[in-house]
């Protein structure tokens, strides 16, 4: 049997991508932090998923990522609504502190190519659903014809 | 071979989800109508990639609806950045005017059921993207171990 085995992973933001994948993940039993540079956001962290620890601070400053070890983070993920931290915060966890995986959420598909060259996994949500849609689309039977 | 239909598709709500898929279908053949509130919002429409009409009107209404010839339309796809516009747009789609493929973008995925309840299918891009890097995560082979 295989298991998943447990990482240490970071999540950069609390909205609703933030706090999914933390409640999900620490559900799952990976040890998570999550970093929001406002308090208020940890409302949307579930007391029976999530059992991580909680960083209020800017992500984009180095004192803020050490205060939740990302000096022995496997996995971060940065999914703040602005497409500018995210990249920026992303950029210092790969080339600083040499994070082996390292997510973004961007909003913009062009940054893609920027995030491929640092090293950084890039999820466009909105590509993403919008691929969704085609595919549903294109996989109805009904749109076919021989 | 087998080749796609040219289907009539009214998209509403021109942002940057609304206007990929426009400019996507139109691009594939397909017979494409945008909705939005905001003329201005149309400028995210490439010349070159959409082809098809431009409607400016609140689509919870229905006569911008039925401007935008709503009774002929194999697929509505509602993807403003209000769910509850979406949801309604999505209702009168599907229950006044019986359209057969009706899309809604969601941003709550509770409101999943109420949607799959009165026909409609959600895409919740957040939801989407989560599933989408925890996938990534999860299918890393040194992730695993036996």
């Amino acid at each position: 049997m295989t298991r998943a085995r447990s990482q240490y992973i970071i999540v950069i933001g609390c909205g609703r991508l933030g706090s999914f994948l933390a409640n999900r993940l620490s559900n799952e039993g990976h040890s998570v932090v999550v970093v929001d540079i406002s308090l208020h956001a940890f409302h949307l962290l579930i007391a029976d998923q999530f059992s991580g620890f909680r960083v209020e601070g800017d992500a984009t400053e180095q004192a803020v990522l050490l205060q939740a070890k990302i000096d022995k983070a496997d996995v971060v993920i940065s999914a703040t609504h602005d497409e500018n931290v995210n990249i920026m915060a992303a950029q210092i966890a790969k080339k600083r502190f040499h994070v082996p995986r390292v997510f973004a959420r961007i909003l913009d598909p062009k940054k893609e190519n920027y995030c491929k060259a640092i090293g950084v996994k890039c999820v466009c949500p909105t590509s993403i659903a919008a691929e969704a849609m085609i595919a549903a689309l294109h996989n109805n039977p009904a749109n076919i014809i021989v």
